[in-house]
């Protein structure tokens, strides 16, 4: 039991800190890619071969594309689904204080009124009356310009890597446009959730340039919205689920009556979740539809939470590299005191590094009681659970890793993808795509492949074993074009393993060439070792 | 290959076929229970066992429910992945011919504009404007009261399946309360559709029982609206999908540029679904939030649709088995030629006998190329492919197999629900209530259960064995109570196999009791013995 030692002392919380712990705790042993992943992959190389090779699509292309949705192709859904049935293998069934729930995307709109959601669960939202553009305020960065002590004007850019600079070089321009003389001051970046009522018109639109045209910022939901029946008034309002969590909280009580589950416990749900983001953008990291797999973990209120929270950040932890995360793409941001909800006692992310930069992967949250007893206020019902130890009725605390399937998928792209220059036997250099997935989640774990298409021994032998892999493992059958051409579109997506029929196998003992994809080695192995390393290494 | 002979002639449909081809082609053999269902199941005692046991909830029971949305727990969600991973496997992992996506729940408006949906996708809604109750007019059923050739007044009932005794009830009823003497000849229901102008005022409404308060029908959409992005006007309107399907159909041009696929070829997929219905009714069957698995089949516009469809129909019907579903309990519907949608040449439901009737399960309807062409035509898109036989583009026919997931879950539960007197060794009469679920889809495979909890041996066995089972099938653990009641508990929920560690097992031969859920019968296995009967029967 991962909780035997509930009330142990835990190490007091530091922010920022590398991983210390890349063993997996409780968890199977995995299998870990050897090589690192490149440092220096670029968003367009993985959005070009996540289109080329069929992971994503832009949702609805042929109609323009709608922004901030996708789809997922032959292979992303693979990939996605392998991610899923990880989790939830890990996370549900092979513990055994863990249940699963799927709760309804659309769920009584009084559930949102008690999380909190419909009063509060707002991005600042700023018009430019003029473009008709739309922008995030916290996303809106500006500055005056300030020349020998004097305000000239103001400049404005979109947050990015480089926002500080835009500012400076902007105020340089303008500084110029003006024919100001004198030594222009180091730009002073504020967000616009924080521009007075009397700057509000002096900073310039971004879609202009010309100031006068943005509107104050106003709290905007990010709740979808739509009516529940024939009738079109306040009383028929319904949201599409902002997050999945709400239903393990509403669903509480339902589960303690029916689940036999004993504190601790878990209760576990993957499932859609909507936001309407006014901004959706770096590909799938943040857009209006994706996939959450949100665990709440019920523990008693006089239990060591902050050791459930460590544990659990553990945990996660050491998920992330048994799908083959590497530890180095990893790190930990620990929200600060002053910045966090008043009911969470503490938030620690684990921060993956993008392309884009270092963003929230998964956040492990210690939720207090918050959530039960917003229920129990607004439903009427108590949201206890009698604890047979001190034989009271006690409202559950709880701790909650929430991580997006979307998003893990992105880095598993990101961090597997690589182009490498490799020799072949006659010493030729090409380059090679190759990505590196763990074969716990690559969309095809074996590709069969006959060394000739027409020769009809080989060709039999390799039908006859792709069949029988097939009843347990995705496998993917090539018969067209050389050899390592093969290897090559193997290498691309994916695939752990090619195994190729060749005469030794039909002629002399029955072996096949197993080809690995990280090392590009190759040794001989028998059909019997060939599904015990898939039984091994895939689950 | 499934389509190798696809020229073939194919028998000329009939209507209302029992079924004629038990067996599996193309999939896998397959386990059938041995005893057939029980055949009076209630939908009370299943909706209690549902509850009871944490197979599915009302959605946001807490806040009193939302009609037609529903949760599923524990066991249900267990049994819901279980069908959606089987389908999953046997529709696309395991055929070379089929490739998954998984598009948007939310896509381009101009989708639903194409398909038709915007404009057709509608029921007749018809209001009562005093209790303000909303109908589905071919749900409302009315006739006029004939008294000797004279008509006395109008009746009217909800559709069920004793409609016309209803209506003759409460035509009798009027009769005897407007003290009308002679003959009252037998009622001629017809729904609210067929409803003449004049008729609509004369027709009471059911909630009512008085006459006047009924709207004529109109045209109600079901697709759920909202809005995306902060505009709240027409260019921001977009809806939850009605359907998968859709989404197969604006991919088209990606998977076949990114897929290497051949026609014939299928592309599938599992996913949410959303209908505003206006009643929605029986439990899980028709709900307003729901999960579809539907599969699009192209075939060259030569090829022999009718061949290709049957082949399809016997495919569901065979799969439909290897989950567990008795033939008995299916049959066959084939829409009459006047009925169907004027782009169908075909479509035919395998029909399930529900507790509330037989009713529609799985449609396998041949839809022409109507999709591929209206999105073409809306999108401006090319919606070909291009035949490396004949080296033209065509625009491919499409066979369609949609079956939802709730609706099968439901029909396991019906089919495999039975309460039965059992005789114990002691000669006793006892009840049991027993799930029959094939082990491809029950929510947990073995229960592992010491004989005794107090001795230690016992219980340290059976925790390794049951560590050992986890990594790759769902088991439990229970160690409370007799060991009678421990394997009841099992029946309830349709584990197939309940697994003993008792005195034998460690201190002769290690073997253990295998306790087989549907015959009750016992016998010894050994590990090796365990795993290898998992592994042939959960697939």
């Amino acid at each position: 039991m991962l909780y035997a030692a509930f009330r142990k002392p835990a190490p007091a919380p530091r922010s920022a800190r590398p991983l210390t712990r890349p063993v997996a705790g409780g968890l199977l042993p995995h299998f870990m890619s050897a090589a690192p992943a490149s440092p220096a992959v670029s968003m367009d190389a993985i959005v070009a071969l996540a289109k080329r090779r069929g992971f994503i699509f832009q949702s609805s292309e042929i109609y323009g594309g709608l922004n901030g949705f996708f789809d997922y192709g032959p292979l992303g859904v693979e990939l996605k689904k392998n991610i899923r049935d990880c989790w939830w293998a890990d996370m549900v069934r092979r513990r055994d204080d863990v249940v699963g729930v799927e709760t309804s995307i659309i769920m009584h709109p009084k559930v949102w009124e008690a999380s909190g959601h419909v009063a509060g669960f707002t991005d600042p939202l700023v018009d430019c009356k003029v473009s008709k553009q739309r922008y995030r305020a916290d996303q809106l960065f500006f500055s005056p310009v300030v020349v020998e002590g004097a305000v000239i004007g103001y400049v404005s850019a979109l947050e990015s890597e480089r926002t500080t600079e835009d500012l400076q070089a902007a105020a340089e321009t303008l500084k110029r446009k003006k024919a100001v003389q004198g030594k222009l001051e180091p730009v002073t970046p504020r967000d616009f959730t924080e521009a007075k009522p009397e700057e509000v018109p002096l900073v310039p639109s971004p879609a202009t340039g010309e100031p006068g045209s943005l509107t104050p910022p106003r709290a905007f939901n990010m709740m979808f919205e739509t009516y529940v029946g024939a009738l079109r008034d306040a009383s028929a309002v319904a949201y599409l689920r902002p997050e999945t969590a709400q239903g393990m909280f509403v669903d509480f009580r339902s589960v303690v009556d029916t689940g036999r589950v004993k504190l601790p416990f878990g209760i576990a749900q993957i499932g859609k979740s909507f936001r309407n983001e006014i901004t959706p953008r770096n590909f799938i990291f943040r857009s209006r539809e994706f996939e959450q797999m949100e665990m709440e973990y019920f523990i008693h209120p006089d239990a060591d939470w902050l050791a459930c929270h460590e544990e659990w950040l553990r945990w996660c932890q050491d998920w992330l590299q048994s799908i083959g995360l590497p530890a180095t793409h990893l790190s930990l941001h620990e929200h600060p005191k002053e910045k966090l909800a008043f009911y969470s006692r503490r938030t620690v992310d684990i921060m993956f590094r993008y392309p884009f930069g270092v963003q929230e992967l998964w956040g492990i949250a210690a939720r207090s009681d918050y959530d039960l007893k917003q229920h129990q206020q607004h439903s009427g019902v108590p949201q206890v659970y009698f604890d047979e130890a001190s034989k009271q009725k006690v409202v559950p605390h709880v701790i909650e890793p929430a991580v997006g399937v979307d998003r893990i998928l992105l880095a598993v792209l990101c961090a597997g993808y690589a182009e490498e220059d490799v020799t072949d036997d006659k010493g030729n250099v090409e380059k090679r795509t190759v990505l590196r997935l763990s074969p716990r989640i690559a969309p095809v774990k074996v590709a069969v492949l006959p060394l000739l298409k027409n020769k009809e021994a080989l060709v039999a032998r390799a039908r006859e074993l792709h069949a029988k892999l097939k009843r347990n493992y995705a496998v993917f059958y090539d018969e067209g074009g050389a050899i390592g051409r093969r290897y090559r579109r193997q290498d691309e997506i994916g695939t752990p393993w090619c195994v190729t029929i060749d005469f030794e196998t039909i002629e002399k003992d029955g072996t096949f060439t197993l080809r690995e994809r990280d090392s590009m080695q190759q040794r001989r192995i028998t059909e019997a070792e060939l599904f015990q390393l898939l039984a091994e290494q895939v689950y």
